[in-house]
């Protein structure tokens, strides 16, 4: 992990740019610290980090008041990391079945969002080796956000992340179904319920199929983009408990 | 109003007994407050006040340290007020239909609920006139819980309630879904995932009925007696945001 810039945010957040071989990330650390602190891995949706950056900062600050330390990565294709052939055709087809208005096929998921999981979760296991490297970052390890096949997969692999926070909002392979019945950390799930992307039962199936004793859904009014500050707000409250 | 009797809570929370009519209920206040406080009404399940007294005076605890008053009423047909025969074969039906693993017909229901609705809504109302009157009791006022269905209909007629928390955990006639849609205050609706006595699809439609633009639910783990702790700060919450 090499740090590339870092800079104090107005609040006195230290913000740090790393990159882990050719993976670019952010790491956010609380003002003031006198013990190593826990940490929030930070899950991008798949826009590049560039894009996503003020979205992403809000939820660092956030985390930083509460004594958080928060880290993201690149996801695979995404930002400026490379492309692949076959994930430009999945999107390619997605594309051209939504403005067809025609069904979005398990087969354009799967090829969607299946390979995009087995490249991101060992880059994000890796990352969180040389996270919990550093004198700062103590623990627990808690993961919020992103592409919640990733959030499952990494829930289900990674017995360092203790808590979870997800956003039901994006397409879900039907293997991951099985996947999430083999969860048992804490889960916090957020819907949007009129999400125009996304698909309201089988997020409520996806939430059924946890095996997590404690597993709440949020669910709100608005669209994908639409999550009201309230209900950050509770995301906050969930890692307080989990990671304190 | 009378009051009947008066006492302080360990915790300097004034509690007083009172009669309106031949109801009686419950007026709980903060241990200080130098300006009158806003009120939340506790809808109690239709088990009797007295018990279910541990729960109600536990959320009455809550909401005082929160800098608001509660109170709450005894339902027609529990505790010591009359039956009506109706009510009775009614409730007869039920327990007849769920010992026998049949399914719990809309007429069974109608004939529990409405008529239960159509008696207790007036009686909240006139209770809420005799609290309003009280100089300690400002507003706005919330109403939380109890059974759903005279929570939605006092949400749609009763403009001093301007924010409403609601258990989504008993039998809900057709015709509340009508009314739902003409609720637009904000909502915070719980859900027990696996509440033994509740149709889980139900409760989703007539969370997805209410004609609110705010409105959120909180589905969580367990069965109808077992919402978590945390589901109740996350409701303290919802109210501390609307009647501040």
């Amino acid at each position: 992990m090499h740090f590339t810039s870092e800079r104090r945010l107005d609040d006195g957040v230290l913000e740090r740019e790393f990159t882990l071989g050719e993976i670019p990330g952010f790491l956010w650390t609380p003002a003031s610290a006198s013990a190593p602190v826990p940490l929030i891995l930070l899950g991008p949706p798949p826009l590049g980090l560039r894009k996503v950056y003020p979205r992403l900062v809000a939820r660092a600050r956030h985390a930083a008041a509460d004594g958080f330390a928060t880290a993201t990565i690149e996801l695979p294709g995404s930002g400026d990391r490379p492309r692949w052939a076959a994930a430009e055709q999945a999107l390619a087809d997605l594309r051209r079945a939504m403005e067809a208005g025609e069904p979005v096929t398990d087969e354009i998921i799967d090829a969607l969002i299946l390979p995009l999981v087995a490249k991101a979760v060992p880059e994000w296991r890796v990352t969180l080796d040389a996270l919990l490297a550093l004198p700062e970052i103590g623990g627990p390890v808690g993961y919020s956000g992103g592409v919640i096949s990733i959030g499952v997969r990494l829930a289900m692999v990674e017995p360092r992340i203790v808590a979870a926070g997800l956003f039901a909002g994006s397409f879900v392979p039907r293997a991951m179904f099985e996947e999430a019945r083999q969860v048992t950390i804490p889960l916090h799930v957020l819907l949007q319920w009129d999400d125009e992307g996304n698909d309201r039962q089988a997020a409520l199936d996806l939430f059924d199929a946890f095996g997590s004793k404690e597993k709440t859904l949020h669910a709100n009014m608005g669209g994908h983009t639409g999550v009201p500050q309230f209900a950050g707000d509770a995301a906050a409250h969930f890692f307080a408990r989990h990671l304190k």
